[in-house]
C-alpha cells in the first residue's frame, strides 16, 4: 500500500493521524493537526452527548479538512461484587495510608461505549472519519455510520483482528504495535503475549489484508515515519509525541513525567481501568505489579482509584495517575502541534 | 550511522549479521552466510573447547571473509536447593504423566559462559569478530580478545545497557528489540517491562551512543531491513528468518512448528533455562505460564526438563522443547542461506 491510497481515501494532505487520546486532549489538538494537513482526532469515549456535539461544532467551525471522531467499543461492563471486593482489598493499604474512608462511586465509570446516543449526535455533524477501539459497534450502528459516507477506521493488535475487521468492511486498519501508549485495542484475544511489536505486527498485517494499514506504536520522528512506510504502512498514527504540545490538555504532573527519565520505563497495566494500557510506571504499578488477574471489568476499575488519585494529585504526586505513554517518548517537544506534524511529515 | 560504517568496521560486503543461535546451528550456516557477503555467526555457548576449535577450523577453511563467534557472559550459576525443589514440584505432574522417575542430571547445565578456556582456543584462531550476550566478560579477558584485533559486538536491550557497553569500548552494539527470538540479552535489568520493541529501542539507542548500532528483532524481509536502516541502524541482525534454511540444524519438530500457524504465538519464557527467551508457545508454557518467579539460575533450569523433553520428543511431541522463534516468522523459507541473505540485502 502506498501513502497516496490513504490520502485519497481520507482526503488528507498528509497520511498522518493524530492518535485520539481520551482524557488528555480535546478539539483544540485535533483542530491544530487538521489545519496542518494531517488527520486530527477527537476522543469521544469520555464525552457526554452534549459535550460531543459542542466539540464537533467547534471543530466544524475551525477547520475545513477531514477530521476523525474516536469511540471505544467495549461491552458495557457487568458489575462483579467479588472482583470489586478483591480490588478494594488490594487498594486498602493505600486508602489507609492516605486516610480516605470512601471507596469511590461505583456508578461513575467515566468511559462509555459507542451507542445510539453517540450516533444521534454524529448524524447531525456527519464527521468524515470515525474510528473505533476495542473492535466495532453492532452492525446496525456501523451501517448508519457508513450511511453518511464516513470512512471507518479501527485498531488491530493481531493479524486475526485485522482480518476480522477487513471482513466487516473497515476502510483503514491501524496496526497497533505493543510499543503504543494508552489502551491496547485488543478485542479477539485477552492474552498479552499475543501482542506484537510494531516491527513484527505491521508487515504481517500488511501481508494479510488489502485495505490500507496505518502503523502505530513507537513512531516519534521523521525517521520513524520513513521506517513505517518502508514496512508497508499507508500512513502512521502518532500519539505520545503530541503530549507536550500546548494544544494538548496533558496535566502538569503528566507533562513532568514525560519530560523526565521516568518516561523511559513504561508498562502495560490493567490497574487503571480494567483493560491493559501502557503508562509510565508509577507507585501503584510498582507496589501492586502492573497486571492484576481479577480486575473489575473495564472501565469499572477506575472509580476505586479516583479518590486516591485526587488525594495524591492534591499533594503533587502521580502515585495513582494514569501517565499514558508509549515506549518512545523521545519525540515529545513543547512545540505547536502543526510544527510537530511538519517534523513527522519530513519522513514521508 | 550509515551502513558503510559497519561494512568498514567489520570488513563486510553486506551489513547483515546472521544471529548466533545456540542449539539450532553450527558452522555450516555461518559459512553459507559468510560466503554470501554477510556476517555468519558461530554460537559457542554450548560447545566444549575441542568442538569450538574444530568448528573454527572448519570455518577458517571454508570462507575467506570475516566471521563472528558468539559467547554467553552470564555469571556461573549458584545452585539453590530451594529453587530447584520448587522447579521439581512444578514439573512433578509432567514427570508422573510421562512415567519418568529420574529428575535430570544437575551437573549438566549445557551452557557455559565465556572463560579462559574459550579464550585459549580463540587465541589460536583469532576470529575477526567476537560477540557477547548477557553483557561482557571481565576486562582482562576482553582486553585479550581485542589484542589480536578482533572487533567486539554485544547486545543491548535498553538504552542504559547500550551506554554501558559503549563506555567499555564495544565496537558495535546490537539493539535487541522485544520481538527477537531466543534469549533476551538483558544484563543490567531483570524487569521484562523495561524491554522495548524494536521501533522504540533502536532510535533511542542510536541517539544515545556514537558507535554503530545493529537492529535485531522482527526483521524478516527486505522491507524490514529498509525500515531498520531508516530508523538509524548501521545494519541488521536476523535470526528466526534463517531457521528453515537447509544449512541450519533446526530439528524436524521445530521446523514443523515454524511452518505452522503456531509460530504466530510466541512468548518470552524463563522456563527453559532460567533466563527469559522467546519461543513458540508449547504445552509447558501454557500449563505453567511462560514466566516463573523463582526459577533456578540460568542455565540450571534446563536439566530438569531434559528427561521430559527426551520422552516427549521420542513420541513426536514438542511439549517441553524450546521452539525458539521471534515475533515475525513470516520470512522463514526453505531456501539456501545465501539466497535468503540476498533477499534481505535487497532492502539495503
Amino acid at each position: 500500500m502506498m501513502g497516496d491510497t490513504l490520502r485519497e481515501i481520507l482526503g488528507l494532505a498528509l497520511p498522518i493521524i493524530q492518535a485520539p487520546m481520551a482524557g488528555v486532549q480535546d478539539s483544540e489538538l485535533a483542530i491544530a493537526v487538521c489545519n496542518a494537513g494531517a488527520l486530527g482526532s477527537l476522543p469521544a469515549a469520555m464525552l457526554d452527548p452534549d459535550t460531543l456535539a459542542s466539540e464537533l461544532d467547534t471543530i466544524g467551525q475551525a477547520t475545513q479538512g477531514p477530521y476523525n471522531v474516536n469511540f471505544f467499543c467495549h461491552q458495557p461492563p457487568q458489575y462483579n461484587a467479588e472482583r470489586d471486593a478483591d480490588w478494594q482489598r488490594d487498594l486498602a493499604p493505600f486508602y489507609r495510608q492516605w486516610n480516605i474512608a470512601e471507596g469511590g462511586d461505583a456508578a461513575t465509570s467515566g468511559r462509555a461505549p459507542f451507542s445510539e446516543a453517540s450516533l444521534e449526535v454524529l448524524e447531525i455533524y456527519t464527521p468524515p472519519v470515525v474510528s473505533f477501539h476495542f473492535g466495532l459497534p453492532a452492525e446496525a450502528l456501523l451501517l448508519r455510520v457508513k450511511a453518511w459516507g464516513a470512512k471507518v477506521i479501527c485498531s488491530a493488535t493481531t493479524v486475526a483482528e485485522a482480518q476480522w475487521l477487513e471482513r466487516r468492511g473497515v476502510d483503514v486498519i491501524i496496526a497497533q504495535g505493543l510499543e503504543a501508549g494508552g489502551h491496547r485495542g485488543l478485542f479477539l484475544t485477552s492474552k498479552l503475549s499475543q501482542q506484537l511489536g510494531t516491527f513484527a505486527l505491521l508487515p504481517q498485517i500488511c501481508a494479510a489484508v488489502s485495505v490500507p494499514v496505518v502503523a502505530a506504536g513507537g513512531i516519534a520522528s521523521a525517521q520513524g515515519v520513513s521506517a513505517a512506510m518502508a514496512l508497508g504502512a499507508a500512513g502512521v498514527q502518532v500519539g505520545t509525541t503530541y503530549l507536550l504540545c500546548p494544544e494538548a490538555n496533558t496535566s502538569p504532573l503528566h507533562r513532568a513525567a514525560l519530560r523526565s527519565e521516568r518516561a523511559q520505563h513504561t508498562a502495560v497495566s490493567n490497574r487503571f481501568t480494567g483493560r491493559p494500557a501502557r503508562a509510565i510506571v508509577n507507585r501503584m504499578m510498582q507496589d501492586l505489579g502492573p497486571v492484576g488477574n481479577s480486575m473489575p471489568d473495564f472501565p469499572l476499575a477506575a472509580h476505586r482509584l479516583a479518590p486516591l488519585r485526587a488525594a495524591a494529585e492534591a499533594q503533587g504526586k502521580d502515585d495513582f495517575t494514569s501517565l499514558w505513554c508509549g515506549q518512545n517518548a523521545s519525540g515529545c517537544a513543547e512545540i505547536p502541534a502543526a510544527e510537530l506534524t511538519r517534523r513527522l511529515a519530513a519522513g514521508l
